[in-house]
């Protein structure tokens, strides 16, 4: 488990090789850099933009015509209707669990703390690879038509990274473009800029809400962040918007099906409450309390389901998990057709001509007051509103205003407690799932009942139960996600309503804090299943009563010299799994010298290629010659999400075996260092604030040859 | 003048007593520190909620009371109306230069460029001193008030940040508090986090957009952060934006005269455009590329004219800075009055019953179709409209929808030029002063004029001159401050139409392209004529050549013995102005050893307080005492914006200057270093991003002790 993720190297190893390639770079080139740098956030752009308005456009093919057969069919019988109901889910989430488990299975869940993880360091196989991209597009228009308890918004977070990685590679890791132009990209450093682009990219996408998504890329997914990134990741949203917008104005002619109906903003509420009153503060601030409880409630559940799904259930093979999803699939598609027909149908409310809206309407027109087994054509099944329909319709529904009364009590905390546990047995399985909008179903519906309280207690106020609606979708997702900011500007983004966001911000404030008191957000828990270490931006209390050197414990340093054999090498390499060694030299005088840090992934690059074997023991430059070069920067570079070479693969000869290699112009000439006796928590600031993989602790130095201050940076042009 | 900024000290300083203090602290002083910075931040929102509302309820009043006076008069002599104009704009602008020029002289200019400083290292002497704030919140209420072309937005965020900095320290650099509860913030980083929790509330008061405060301060202001700061800042910004609410709230009944009458959103056109078409987005980049010209353009002259002054100007003495502003006070008026006489009045259009809007309106009431000067009474004044009115109104006016054709180009033209004349003129003058609402103005005035050629070039698309003026608005700040994200959310948050959201990005995007391809931003620039030396988040291109050798040439390093005699201490003080000294102790095998690092403020510290002095030249521990604990760690903090303790001001008797310090405990004993071949990009790296002041470079080191990754540093609870 723990050899599926490495450390990622964002330090560049400014050797030999790197030095001569920065040497014959001019002005000229960083100019170019900057140019496909840009063009490759348009392209990130533009995929993720694209590959948004696939999946919702055959989401909602899907769903819609499933929709409407079904509502075909129960005109004549409701039983025949079921059944195909149920086996048209079951088709299209078997289709999904399918290409997960037996074509991409680094592609199930959200994808989320696999990013995260990347984004702070640490790569987990297989997670940015094209089968995976593939899997999460296919698989996500598989789960979320088939009407399970998810989203499909954090798919496309995933998605959106993994475009940015292979388009920052060349393409797919086997068969990657090896151009001259894309050797810009050859630090793991701008790879992880690329995707980070993707991450926000796949929010504005998910929700149409560009700034949103590069705040969340900010706040949630990324650990390091440059002003000049900002940037970059912003062009990239407004791309995408554009993308979208564009796709959506040309749908709307009706060429794309059930797609392209709605406006640009996903859940327009613009129209409802815009104005409170000091009395309602209470009420929100519950509101805020129950997403704080139910958010964290949400987490720790989910926690023990995956954790009791990886230790028991998915260790019996890929027929377990098909036949789980499968039926999950089942009691989702039973449970949300089944529910309603036991619900007893409400008369409709008075006739408002002014609202424009219609009651009973037909099924399959997805609207308010859906008319679902009612006797009477006056009556609506509330129940069927929000349970019997896509999820964007039902919180489009809950979030409606001027529907005072639609839903009853009962209905809604039915739903509640159905949906909330489907979501929590649906979490997990192995289908692309996101949270997002399963967290905005939960909390939509206990905001709802709040305002349904509200608004028969405080009559007079000119209250709306869409706005609580909202606001309790605010409350569970900052329970659970722990976002704030972000979270914010993206439901302003998503309702268009700017003047409720005070009330957000304050909704969050305490949903947050209340849920922080009881375990970590959502995706930092995932993470920590996942065997996923997380450096946080924060050293550990502790630490500041440790040294550097009782970090490193009494470890014994594997090291090189600096001229080795190969046979040498190869038993160091195979006698531990440790990814860098010191290696030392000895001076003029004697004495030993640390000249730098060698990767493994390099010596593993120089053993296969073998150009660099030697038959003299000495080092080459002591025998006059010029160091050759004999190796392209980007050979060095390890592609993304894959295992890299591996030393078994590769075969000696004898002759092989005598030979040396000269270590010192492959080797990181400068790698960090610390002072023994340096506390711990400073030790953490440097590892993680530059993002280091590996940092030498070497004694006290004898004496200082210079100082540096911020005078000596400022250099002038 | 060099002296008059010094850098800030980020890093920790571990000395002995550093770790009493930390050892004797459990885990519950960990919760009550938490407990204080949330109370700060509390109190930060509140007061800097409170002094927006303060300043915006005094200048409209006499902006209110200044105009209505006016009116009053020219309906007798327009002569007479015109020289009380005049003289009031005239004491107003005196009171503010007075204040700036002889009691708070650190308050002139917008602030933010020192500001952003402070948030990078450098401390600019008076920048958060109590007199700063006074005169900050009284200069500005008399430069606004006064009608210059200038906002009171800059202020703000200085405002903010000096009460954030003065509720950290507990009041003024003199007598503040040394009460133990504040002891908490001992560290220069903890007061680094209040002062951006400052700068957010600041923006968050100034436009009413707590989101776009957070922002603003992670985007424009702050060099670093940190996920956690991101949920204090946020919650600041939502304590403003509650502060200004329930004010306003407050004031709507009548409470604070002319104060209060607008909405919670400043120039809300949630009425105007909603969609735009394809062809609209040509005019649209025309605005993106004319705001980053005039952008650029008002960089350079502003620049120039900031040069000029300080060179010849404002060297000749105070009497020259105030005769300056009243020059420019009576300028402003006298064209703001003098240039709509010349204008001849247009007939007003079609009475509309459905827009709400009246021509003419009655000179004093603020709203469109100001009638100034005409004869007939059913013409008005559309230079007036824009010019003869506060800042705030003619925004409104310029934004305002359904008043298409409402000014001439040539209005809007001659406003154009005199306005930017003004704007460059004004700026850096002895007031307070900031760009944002100028260069809105500014903005939406060439804006509205690009919209004007599209109404009449696009006849049939429903297009608003509003929403052009919007943009310009947003092309022009994106043009001279060169903000993106915040500077989109700032726009979205004070005109509350989030449909315009990626035209916004759009324009954005385009200007500042424009606007980098000339000069840097309108705060580096001037940053950079303030010999404040910023230092970027990206390393010069040339460093990737040097090493830490080279940076540091071949400088003689002064460093000190680890037990010296005070007279030693003295005169290596006075012959150089070092800020940092290595301490070099001798090992028991006679070799040296860098044993840490002692500050100069920290030195003067022992000096002043003279208990820690020693009669023997051995080190304390050697006689086998304990270290005493002689010193508060509060002692060592200097505090913000002052000095400190000066050498001069210090007296010895010639028998201190025969006693000894061991400097031991006091130092710091584990300074950052960095090996002697280190490339300089990467040293920049680790100065940079750990906020260091000082970094010791050394030689290699002979032996590496222990290796560090991330699994060492993922500690268990
Ligand atoms: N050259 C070395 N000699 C001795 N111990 C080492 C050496 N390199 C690493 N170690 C130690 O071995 C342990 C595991 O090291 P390893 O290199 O596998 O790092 P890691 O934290 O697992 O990260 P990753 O393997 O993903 O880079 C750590 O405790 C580390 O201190
Ligand atoms: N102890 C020292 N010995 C020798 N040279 C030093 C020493 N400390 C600093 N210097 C050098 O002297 C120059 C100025 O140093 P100084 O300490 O004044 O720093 P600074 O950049 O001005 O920042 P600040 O004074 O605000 O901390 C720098 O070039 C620095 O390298
Ligand atoms: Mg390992
Ligand atoms: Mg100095």
């Amino acid at each position: 488990n723990g050899s599926t993720v490495e450390s990622l190297d964002y330090e560049v190893v400014e050797n030999f090789a790197y030095r001569e390639e920065q040497a014959k770079r001019g002005k000229l080139y960083m100019g170019y850099a900057v140019l496909v740098k840009w063009f490759l956030a348009l392209l990130i752009g533009i995929g993720t933009g694209l590959a948004a308005v696939f999946i919702n456009l055959s989401v909602e093919n899907f769903a819609g015509w499933k929709f409407s057969l079904t509502f075909q069919i129960i005109q004549k019988s409701y039983f025949a209707g079921f059944l195909v109901y149920i086996l048209i889910n079951l088709v299209l989430v078997l289709s999904s669990v399918y290409i997960i488990t037996c074509f991409a299975p680094a592609a199930s869940g959200s994808g989320i703390p696999e990013i995260k993880g990347y984004l702070n360091g640490i790569d987990t196989h297989g997670i940015l690879l094209f089968r995976t991209l593939i899997g999460k597009i296919f698989g996500s228009i598989g789960s979320v038509g088939g009407g399970l308890a998810l989203g499909k918004e954090g798919p496309l977070v995933h998605i959106g990274a993994c475009i940015a990685s292979l388009l920052g590679q060349g393409g797919t890791t086997k068969y990657h473009l090896q151009s001259r132009w894309l050797q810009v990209f050859s630090s793991e450093r701008d790879r992880r800029d690329l995707v980070t682009c993707g991450c926000a990219a796949g929010v504005a996408a998910a929700f149409r809400a560009p700034v949103g998504g590069v705040l969340f890329a900010l706040e949630e997914v990324t650990s390091w962040w440059r002003s000049q990134l900002m940037w970059r990741v912003f062009f990239t949203s407004a791309i995408v918007a554009v993308v979208v917008r564009t796709a959506m104005g040309w749908c709307k002619d009706g060429n794309c099906g059930h797609f392209g109906a709605g406006g640009f903003i996903i859940w327009d509420i613009s129209g409802g409450q815009e104005d409170y009153s000091f009395e309602e503060l209470l009420p929100m601030a519950v509101i805020g309390v129950i997403g704080g409880l139910l958010g964290a409630l949400f987490n720790q559940l989910t926690l023990y389901m995956t954790h009791w799904r990886r230790n028991y259930l998915h260790k019996k093979g890929i027929r377990v998990k098909i036949i789980e999803a499968c039926l999950i699939s089942v009691i989702t598609s039973a449970i949300s057709f089944g529910l309603p027909l036991f619900r007893r149908c409400t008369p409709c409310p008075e006739a408002d001509a002014n609202s424009g809206i219609e009651c009973p309407q037909a099924p399959g027109m997805f609207g308010n007051y859906v008319n679902f087994y009612c006797q009477n054509n006056k009556e609506y099944n509330d129940l069927a509103t929000i349970f019997f329909n896509t999820q964007d319709d039902a919180i489009r529904n809950l979030f409606s205003a001027k529907t005072a009364h639609e839903f009853s009590a009962q209905s809604l905390l039915t739903f509640l407690v159905m949906f909330y546990t489907l979501a929590v047995v649906t979490f997990g399985t192995a289908v692309p799932a996101g949270q997002f909008v399963p967290g905005i179903m939960i909390g939509s519906t206990y905001g709802r009942l709040v305002g349904m309280f509200v608004v028969s207690f405080y009559k007079k106020l000119n209250i709306e139960e869409g706005t609580y609606a909202l606001l309790g979708a605010a409350s569970f997702l900052g329970g659970s996600m722990r976002m704030t900011v972000s979270l914010c500007v993206i439901m302003v983004e998503i309702t268009n309503n700017l003047k409720l966001l005070p009330l957000i911000m304050l909704v969050l404030l305490i949903s947050k804090a209340v849920g922080d008191a009881f375990n970590e957000g959502l995706y930092e828990e995932q993470a920590g299943l996942r065997a996923i270490p997380l450096l946080e931006s924060r050293p550990k209390y502790q630490m500041r009563y440790m040294t550097a050197k009782e970090a490193c414990g009494n470890q014994n340093v594997v090291y090189f010299p600096r001229v080795v054999k190969v046979a040498d090498i190869v038993s160091i390499l195979r006698s531990n799994d440790h990814n860098g060694f010191p290696v030392v030299d000895h001076a003029r005088s004697g004495e030993t010298l640390v000249i730098g840090l060698i990767l493994r992934s390099h010596l593993l690059v120089l053993l296969q290629s073998k150009v660099d074997f030697q038959h003299s023991p000495l080092p080459c430059d002591s025998r006059g010659d010029l160091l050759p070069i004999r190796h392209n920067l980007s050979e060095f570079v390890k592609p993304v999400s894959s295992k890299g070479i591996s030393l078994h693969d590769i075969h000696f000869t004898p002759d092989d075996l005598e030979m040396y290699i000269d270590l010192a112009p492959f080797l990181n000439p400068s790698p960090y260092v610390v002072p023994e006796d340096m506390s711990l928590t400073k030790v953490y600031n440097l590892f993680r604030q530059l993002g280091l993989r590996h940092l030498l602790v070497v004694p006290r130095p004898a004496r200082v040859i210079g100082m540096i201050t911020r005078k000596d940076l400022i250099l002038e042009d």
